[in-house]
């Protein structure tokens, strides 16, 4: 009997498309000969929206909704007001899947360059939330464009959205050899959601009395990612303080060229969604200096997910050996996609 | 004639008591012999907290009002529930006092330790409001406690609060030698806002021809602090975006033993207040260990918004010197504290 993974492609914008195939290449290089892999790709993003003014038509939403996962490249360019493709694609997407779980592994490899001295030892994941916080849209402007213009963003919060982001990373954390889990809020100024998280973490922690737990303000939390990275394992967060978090945790480990992410339903309802951290950077789009690597890792993560653990193991040593082996020499995507390959394969061979 | 200086004092809570006895002497060393210093020490955090429930009467923010500027040394206390003190007596004397623009210099002294590689070259100022934003403590929580609970935090905007933060950073950036002024927002996702604060940013621009702009997201942002910080001259930002990247500005710079901070209210209707970045240290609070240095980095500032330019210099040459010349040896509050003292005598004698 054969087995299928229907994959949807969203190649998106800039260096989205370059990126994507080479993880569908590893991709299709380690997944199991009886599992037959069907993609479908989808045009969308910022040529989509200059053509016919469309981020996310309804029909293409139900479409996408018909796969067992989502690859998605990078949105975003220059010729788009900002917030556009961001509000009308990526993010309806994160929400109209449930995606309340972003999760954001970051490792520092031997010999990846690191902007920090002493080269601390890095290994830790942020559970990021995805679908509350201040991105939900929620809020307006009044007199917009005069002087007696008002703009509000809310953040809106709720016990049903926080408990399960926050049991979800607990579960990861107990699953880890350290079992640290660290809240990064700002309780002492955000005291309503501040509150709100901090009674939800606390409570469900008494159901995992093996973790340790710890709470750190966001600003005191960048100032632990430079001078003490090793002192994480899990961090859970609202969705703007990891959004923050997430890029200066790429930062210190090599650079977002490396850092990978997966927008996760944990219970299955909708496709979960795997994308780089990095954006469409239109300004290598086109000149195959874009490193695929964050979404090899983020095909990884996605194996992972979909059941495939030993096939995203394979994934993320073949990464691990390469990039350990990197010597600084320019390569171009295609060719780290195709090392990344040939690692994977060899692996294979020996396993 | 005599001038004077009426300071209004709030040593407050853990190493704040310590580190504003050093702060006050290198104040009184250095200030012109015919300013007669007057001080009032008001007794506001967490001992009067537990002693009376109060964190800031009426009565005294009234007669705070009437001094030339505040010096504090830092609130907080973990025997205080996370929120009463930062928002009953910190934010609420920003706000009454409209001290909107939060001024935090970050400059990398030959010789202090930086968590980064490579030693970059650090010296920006970051203008952060400081009267709007996520802090105006607008939000709420409806049913508390239960699993159905629902926690909002509003972050407000106004043109007329924007715009005067804004203008006050250009005028920064056009008086620095580098000329250059960054605007950090999230205007891809908090768009009510950050087209708000991005259509002053261009608005305002135009009347400083001379001052080059550019734009980050906050998480790009928080990338570039660590991996091209030297590309930073003028940041301004909006409340919570300047809390956290002051916190990591400090980390890359020496560490918040080093950071300064102004609340300023620009036109002089409401005392400024100086107060160091570092909070009040709860463990090692009594040990003498605390470096009194970004406090009386905060005494330059405040020597400078009253007008007093050559004792302000002095005090960050005699800072600068001292902190170029520090072997690591432990050195007690005091003992830091003594040597600016010497060193702004010192060279108040060639002077
Ligand atoms: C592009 C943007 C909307 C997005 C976010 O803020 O979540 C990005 O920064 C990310 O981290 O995935
Ligand atoms: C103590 C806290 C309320 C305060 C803030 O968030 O502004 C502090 O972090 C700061 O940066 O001065």
């Amino acid at each position: 009997m054969s087995r299928s993974l229907r994959l949807a492609v969203i190649p998106g914008d800039g260096i989205g498309p370059e990126v994507v195939v080479q993880g569908l290449k590893v991709l299709a290089a380690v997944l199991p000969s009886d599992v037959k892999l069907e993609t479908r790709e989808y045009d969308l993003g910022a040529r989509r929206w200059h053509a016919t003014g469309e981020t996310l038509p309804d029909a293409e939403l139900d479409s996408l909704k018909d796969h067992d996962a989502i690859l998605l490249g990078a949105i975003g360019d220059p010729s788009v007001p900002s917030g556009v493709l961001e509000r009308g694609l990526l993010l309806k997407l994160r929400f109209a899947f449930d995606h309340y779980v972003n999760l954001r592994p970051s490792k520092l490899f031997p010999n990846t360059a690191t902007p920090l001295a002493g080269r601390p030892e890095i290994d830790f994941v942020v559970v990021r939330e995805g679908t509350e916080g201040p991105y939900t849209g929620n809020g307006g402007s009044l007199r917009t464009g005069t002087p007696a213009e008002v703009a509000t963003e809310v953040s809106l919060n709720t016990a049903y959205g926080v408990e399960r982001v926050v049991r979800d990373a607990y579960e990861r954390a107990n699953a880890r050899p350290r079992k640290k889990l660290t809240l990064v809020h700002k309780n002492n100024v955000l005291v309503y959601a501040g509150h709100l998280w901090k009674n939800i973490f606390d409570t469900v922690g008494r159901e995992y009395p093996e973790v340790t737990t710890d709470y750190l303000h966001v600003d005191a939390a960048t100032i632990f990612f430079v001078t003490q990275p090793e002192r994480f394992d899990v961090i859970v967060t609202d969705n703007l303080f990891g959004d923050i978090l997430t890029d200066l945790a790429a930062a210190i480990t090599g650079g977002i060229g490396l850092a990978a992410s997966g927008n996760i339903n944990p219970g299955g309802a909708y496709p979960s969604m795997f994308e780089p951290v990095h954006g469409s950077a239109p300004d290598i789009a086109g000149t195959g200096k874009a490193d695929p690597t964050a979404t090899v890792l983020s095909v990884a993560l996605l194996l992972r997910h979909l059941g495939y653990e030993a096939e995203a193991a394979r994934v993320e040593t073949a990464v691990a050996q390469d990039v350990t082996a990197r010597d600084g020499a320019p390569r171009s995507t295609e060719q780290t996609g195709d090392a990344l390959v040939s690692r994977v394969l060899a692996a294979s061979v020996t396993n």
